[in-house]
């Protein structure tokens, strides 16, 4: 087989489309890195100024240019940001703006996954587009592409919120909490606080060896859902964490590294659910996308948060149908 | 001396301020970086959704917050994007449009230096507002600094766009086209083809060596002036290059490497001028900010070339006086 | 304060010394690195061969050079790898072979620290040098130096051993098998299975969650212990982890960032010590170098071990006096 | 096309295989690393302890192992080191020592080709075995495999350390001194003066530009050569450099970057030269290997070096026969 630099392909080249494609030049991973925009000429500035930076020193010579679906057809990573975002100052709400964008996303997602799948049988396609969980499930559900290559950035990003928040707590590297949002990239996500660890030492344990005044659930809860809604009321959109989150989940595939993190994935099997509801959970991620779905013990406080985001996601499902 | 983590202060963080907190974030350059805007909302969100980002993978815990000046005090690196940016399909144009720019700049790069040096006086202030060479003028000429840092992006970009277009005639990595555009960063730069060289051939021999079709210089110019316009009117704004190339000269002055670009700095002697006007021209970058100025020989049609950009700039520096 | 690129100066370039050196060469963190060995040409060819290697593609110039200790006085980072290795087919054995290096070293080290400790009060001082618990112990406590600013590797390599172990056996990418091995960088040293998290599920959850066969305490005492030997009987020494090991330590220094791993550090006051042993635990890593030891609870097994190995430190830093 | 990881197979894993197995983990590029050595246990120790240091913070995941010939099969990339190395002290001479490693070695890498050649038909081979162009020279004419994908290191190194001696005397970063040494990496490799450029500036207007004394075209290429030699009678051996080199080729190919310097190719048609001489020329690298070969023009001095080295090379390969 000769060689093969990587290609990503990009639909959507909106704010977060942009974020993807900044650091997806910055990252190493690709010689190849196609923009697809129905707004082409974006597609196209978004391409050339890219196109000119490959020349600045530290800049790798990327083959960074605008396309359309044909140039697909060889990628092996498909990062999809296309439609509008939720609205700044709705906070990402339930209600009916998050339905009427399930409406107009779904009908998005359709068309794209229609356009994807008819040219590429084998590419990663991951997804960034909101109401996240249920543009994953229309995408992983009603097309004929392998189950573990179609996923979404799902709680990641609401897991890095979840342990910044506690970070901050503590005093101490985020990347050093370890901790899961689980559910929906969304207000009904909830976190997995029996599965935090620091230094080797629990959620309960934390006051005591940290010296700090105790963390409450609920009060840490509302303070992590806060964290996205206080971004878009501050700067009317958010966009920083979700390029970086794209594209550790491309680099976790590219290298086969096997990496467990919360990625929105259709559940076969896992907590009674097989191909009803798509959702952020941990997994291990490989060169086959999702490779293992994790299905993490819960207790009691999260079990009843896992049955109520799920309701959250189905009902924003159906509204996309 | 204790131990002094490096930190950056970024001033204005709109399209070009965000491109430079995005990439400073990634560069592991800084343990702390303070963003400061006229809008704190945006400043705030920025930093917020940078400050969620450090607990993603991949991404390290930089302390960054929304500041103000007296944040400035202990900062080894201060970039100013401040100001308002050359609209688009204006081709950043000579005429009344730069000259009204140079004015409202001229005023917030005063306001700005005033309130950076009484706090301030050991900073590498690195300038991305336009017009860029009035306003380091300003910056340089009019403050009590040391010299050598107060510094502009110059014309790196500028740089980058000729040797973007030369190894896309070519086919070749621009990385391994050196080149330099010398004078305004707009539309006055010229590029120094004399100095041009792949692979150890200068400009003149590159059809014969690539066997492709003569380079023209006249075509060139035009077509490398045309790069950066076409991005603006294609998406509206610039800003992938500008971040990369602020943080390539602060990573230089950081690690005190000496390297070799064109940067916007006060001329002292070279070409006949001392002190009457700021361009970009070949410098040495090192921890002292601007090491020394490169002043490199130019043929007739270059010198030509310096003299039209020469008088275009001191004519914006007058409009901003 | 005039900006100051970091300084690294690197005390003893055999083996791990040279990993050293070339890892913090591609670290980015530094402007100047500084050489010392009591065998100059060592020392010498070590920082020629880097200096040559500055030209080329992709690595950073960086000014390399041998020194003497007069180099150190202004150093933000100084890695002590002097003396020699533990003896390859020895096991790090615990008898005679064992003290007679801690007799060695202890030498070394007491003559190292005096040359540093006379000319540099404020940079953090990490050591690589075996046996290294009583090592560190010796420069901890019998010198003048900020307490913080006095540490050692520890066992942040047996860590890493511990989490590929567990990661191999679970087929995930061992980042995110977050485990500490605690106490002695020898055999004494002993996981805290107690506080090992993956996927947000702690030890004995593990075998379900992955679907395999129960781990074993006992058995996996044994292979992490015998995987740092195997190394040794293959190859003759260790060296690829060491080096990361040692620029983990100092970019969380020069970047302030407070992350969490197990250092070697003395014993102020934790598990009922003060002073009267350095072991790796968990700690909090700062500007200030170890910023909070992480006094982690342990359970019944894990407490019987840390007698265990607070003893054989012990008595090594006594065959060191 | 299912998403293929890019694999690295390294054959000999000594002082230089060591250097650049360790550039290659660190390196982003690949998912999977095998080593291949006749000494099986020195392949197994270095393998696994590159497989502990995967464990550590800032380490990728890699899966690296030892194996055999049949694990070449899939590799994308091949660079091979088997081979004794160059003896300390003899300076690299063109004598008896020379003809002897080159026989010693041209019957290792006719071993070593027969075995890859038999299982891959597309990877790239990059070799570093000395003496480097006969090496290569056997391996790219005896053998069926496309031309552009066998290629050794070349004159990289040299160039490297032409551009650091150059830079030492003008006091700039070397990788803004372009320049290329060519023909043979050994003694009669010579420097292309006449192809040198700093800030757009040629080799003869440098000592004016920098305000230096003047360079001396002799002795220059007497400290060029004399860098590798005093290297090798410092420490022993040479590494840093060569692990970046091969690193460097392979991923300009990964990445098909089109980037352009020396590598040791088979002339075909250059310099009326076809099929008879391999050597380091500037090149331009991407996913096929060699794509192009740049015939750079000569002036006197340099046309009568190029006679020497390649009939230096030839009688090299003569002994290799």
């Amino acid at each position: 087989m000769p060689i093969k630099p990587h290609k990503l392909a990009i639909v959507g080249v909106g704010r977060v489309g942009d974020a993807v494609l900044s650091d997806a030049m910055m990252s190493g991973l690709f010689g190849e890195i196609c923009v697809i925009d129905v707004n082409e000429d974006m597609a196209a500035g978004q391409a050339l100024d890219q196109h000119h930076a490959t020349a600045l020193p530290n800049v790798a010579n990327v083959n960074v240019y605008a396309g359309n679906y044909d140039d697909v057809s060889d990628a092996d990573i498909i990062i999809v940001t296309a439609g509008p975002s939720i609205t700044a100052g709705k906070n990402g709400a339930t209600g009916a703006a998050r339905r009427e964008l399930a409406a107009t996303n779904g009908t998005i997602i359709r068309a794209t996954m229609a356009q994807i799948t008819s040219r590429n049988h084998d590419a990663a396609i991951i997804i960034c587009s909101n109401p996240l969980d249920a543009v994953v499930h229309i995408a992983s559900t009603e097309f004929d592409h392998p189950q573990g290559l179609v996923l979404g950035t799902g709680t990641i990003l609401d897991s890095a919120r979840m342990c910044r928040v506690i970070a901050d707590h503590l005093g101490v590297d985020p990347d050093y909490v370890r901790g899961y949002m689980i559910g929906e990239h969304g207000p009904s996500g909830f976190p997995m606080f029996s599965g935090v660890n620091v230094g080797g030492v629990g959620f309960d344990g934390l006051a005591e060896l940290f010296d700090v005044p105790p963390l409450d659930r609920d009060d840490l809860t509302e303070r992590i859902n806060h964290a996205g809604i206080a971004v878009f009321n501050l700067k009317g959109w958010t966009s920083a964490g979700i390029g970086h989150s794209a594209l550790t989940i491309a680099r976790s595939i590219l290298l086969d590294d096997h990496a467990v993190y919360p990625v929105c994935t259709t559940l076969r099997g896992q907590y009674g659910h097989d191909g009803d509801v798509s959702m952020g959970v941990p997994c291990v991620i490989g060169a086959k996308g999702v490779e293992r779905i994790l299905e993490v013990p819960l207790d009691g406080w999260e079990r009843e948060h896992l049955d109520t985001t799920i309701k959250a996601i189905q009902e924003t499902i159906a509204a996309a149908s």
